[in-house]
């Protein structure tokens, strides 16, 4: 069973089971976030997390193996066209260069980690209408001279 | 004077004068992010904080009004090369179709806007190396069916 | 049942019902524009109109089903191939900055929303060669400065 | 003078002279969209047109040939990357089959021209905030069999 | 039915007939060049020429509905591979900026249509080497201003 | 003096001379189509016909040099953005594989050459609108085997 | 059959049969060049050897027949991958400027013809190590004026 | 001076000097294919030819210096648009599987080296019309395996 | 059985019986980089290392019928999206032209073999976080002039 | 002086002054990969070595504050073209998978660092050909999950 075929039978069964992503990572003491990047075949689960994943949408264990491969992370549209996803893209187009510029001066130069990296998206409640809050934690590595 | 003019001479008076973001942000009466990112020729500011950055920069009217202009953002590579700005582009499309489940399981079928939005980049200190942490809020707009 | 099954089976007993997208609509209970686009696969339907759309076209409820599904919008072409559609991508890149430069004296900085949003297509009876004419209604979006 | 002095000079004269671009359309005795386009040079002017409009702005006879000059159409971005500009292109994205659909339905086959087209950009106003009203009008034009 | 699986049948049965285009035109009461074209599924036919064509081929009322379905017209390359449709790339190329040079001097600033439009293709007999004579009649039309 | 130059400087003289394509095409003594083409870059002339089009245009021997010089044959936009030269890019990709397939009937497996080539553009003129009329011969070339 | 069938039929047989292209070329009394290219589907053969070849190698008439079509000729990579492709890909680009050079010097404006065109691949013996040693010949084409 | 620069100044002394690619060749005690290839700068020369082609070109000891600078080789088109170089270039795409084939049957598994390469271009006499003949030889290089 | 195939039987087999590349290696009687770069289809093996392989394995004839295939090297991203690899195509762009200028400077003009080439992988242990350390040797070739 | 500038400054008085990589990387107190990348504009150096750097070539201090800047790490050619950067392109992309496998077998699911990172250019002596000997090693990250 490979990535793509895991992520079908995994959004069917959440589907059909009534579950949502924060059930599904409970089961895998993990957050929503990177679990369901895992499911989505974006990530892989530990051997627990991928069991108990598995048997709370009532899967086979080809799929709790699956959860656990190495995923070869890849997108088809080098520039997103689902508008959700476009504005993110924008969104580092737009900000990228403000981005780098207030990380050099407060770290210097380096990278903001996209690997040792966690993300949480929270609803902000707002009367004009709410928000979608996210957070994001990436641990800065700086150039390495030698 | 045109945006990437402006750009320059702002880059230049702020380095030659030792001024920080946070310092050109107080002057404007915004934050940082903001502030930056209307220095860098992607958003515009408005009479009062344009005249007060380009006073405290000791830069002329030309600049505070070039400040002023609305707009036209653009970007020269579709996929970023600068590994900073890499690493954003690669978290979108890694955790893009994550973002959006979890928006859609939260909110329903809609968009986070990048246009009523807000960033906020801050350091996290932690003992195995501080990291970057960003917090993003940008407003739920639902799909409108007509 | 994927959206592209979904809109295969939609358009098969459409054109095996001799029905119009307006009979579609008047049953949806909504335009014919978006209930054409949902029925394509670009939108979803809520459960009423998703069920009567089915049951006009005397299809099951996966189709129903399908037509709830919150879509991944997505097009092959970057730049459209079709002589009808190009048309409409060679009008925004030549009326383009005409859009923003009205856009921005009238409003100011922001964008014209394509979430919020609505179209309308109709004929322009006309001795010279009848029209087509359209109205789109955007609602307009300030640029958020913090 | 080329087109794209020709549209500096315009821009320049006209945030000078504190003019609209329908205070420059009423000297062209055209629309303001269709002045604009041609002001930003992916139009031609008639003479009286363009002499109008260059002496209203206070511009040589230069920019009056200028303005009457056909123009070579292009652009620089295969996908816009002006948010405003982009919203458009998704929305010809999105919504491109289902136009085409609604116009094969309504016509037969064949395309709406960008040729023979008019538009018109309106404030509408909408206590849950303005939008804008745009209103377009193409000659359909049926595909020849021969 | 779709327009592949039709071409596919008519190319085969056209093979298997020994029929040429001109045999295949006559049936459709159509040039060559414009039923060649149907028949590949870039155009479509009426229901008299439709029928004609598929019974000549011996083909069944699937085919005759397929070839009236409306195209959408799209190809895989945007530059050509094939030499002989290359060599016509290169001359739109080569000659493109000439052929708009003495069509605004002759015409007026617009275009020449390509759905107004026909095509006829010759032998033309030449004791060095008979050449390929094409004849290409498309209607002027001037760009409109309002 | 390169390509470039040599051609703004033509049609610079050519539209302060009040000069048609025909009228430089008579002191070159070659079609319109040719002579322009070579003017605009993107052929060369022999010597006397150079001489001839600089003396007509009342400009210097270098502009007669750089007519005579071997053109680099190039283009920026490998898809024409100017939509008269657009339609005849849509209209090689509609119609070549009619192209092909009838050309192979008639003179077996080979191309037609856009380089042993003419073509000649002329008004058709038609009570619903005058149309371009465009003949072109290319002489056949079949593949070789060996 | 197509084009990919015949070829995998061809490259199974031959492997199966021991056979080298030589062999079959032999059998259809043509080079080892081009018969190896009409058995990949990049030109076609006569009757008389696409017979003879589909003999050797013990396949059906469909084969025979297959080879004898017209072929389509498309490559997926425009830039090639494989390095042994890439090399002469870029020995075409790095020397592309010094082969126009020295054809005009000698021949005057025009090109090597790729379609009336022969080429030989041999064994060049050398102690430092052998080389592939290819003859090209392919007919110069002036560029036509008129 | 950089290698444009250079390439400019040999191109003109050249054309000024009314001499060949052999002359130049000679003096460089070179082939006119690489010494052009250098000229061009897409090579370098040793310090003996690159004095000597400076000197028979009345040319400054900065051309000398120059034509000695490793080069850093380029190329705009990822496809050429030359008629020319574009010929080679469909060549290579159209039989590059075909070399490919038999230089593994020859050789082995391996490439045709682009570095230790040599090409001669001559006239070959014909009474249908002279023919380019070119004749190219690079080293075979195996895979290794380790 | 194609390059594809043999990989996924390859890959099924090596997890099944928990062999590791170096196991799959020694059996070959080659490196683990090389063994596994033929496995996954981008190098093909002698016949004695094919057979060693595909009996460790448990596998068929037909799995070392395909690791002796030569191989046709492709690849679909031409920019990498897995981040590990793409992470080495940063390191290529931001060192490129350093590791151009200090093989120039040691070696002259030419390049380093990436035919004639290994490859070694380890783990360097180290206190701040194991490294993996990487030994590449590649055939300097210099320029060939002629 | 931005960082082209500073590169061109770098390079010429490196050549005046007969320096080699090394000469300068011992003024820098860096090795010779690291000091040659950041003096080509890829990194930054500390302000002891570029002012050391600086004063070696004999360069104002202009060069020694662009050295300290903080780089935009960009590149023109997404697909290098200079043969000697292609080789090692075309290794990433031949042996990229082969990284990953053998690196996710010694160390678990995660990347090779490009930032933590270190290289190291060697001539390696042999018989057959001097190699370039490469040393790279970067730190390993795991991906972190949450």
């Amino acid at each position: 069973m490979n990535k793509a075929e895991m992520k079908q039978a995994v959004l069917a069964a959440k589907r059909h089971g009534g579950l949502s992503w924060s059930d599904i990572a409970e089961a895998a003491g993990l957050s929503p976030e990177f679990t369901c990047s895992a499911c989505l075949g974006m990530n892989h689960l530990e051997e627990r997390s991928a069991t108990a994943v598995a048997e709370l949408l009532g899967l086979s264990t080809d799929v709790a193996d699956a959860l656990q491969t190495f995923p070869d992370k890849s997108w088809v549209n080098t520039i997103p066209t689902d508008p959700l996803i476009y504005r993110w893209y924008e969104m580092v187009n737009v900000y990228g260069e403000t981005i780098k510029e207030l990380i050099h001066e407060e770290f210097g130069d380096g990278i903001m980690s996209a690997i040792d990296f966690t993300m949480k998206i929270d609803r902000e409640e707002d009367p004009k209408g709410d928000r979608v809050h996210v957070t994001i934690s990436g641990k800065f590595l700086p150039y390495k001279s030698w």
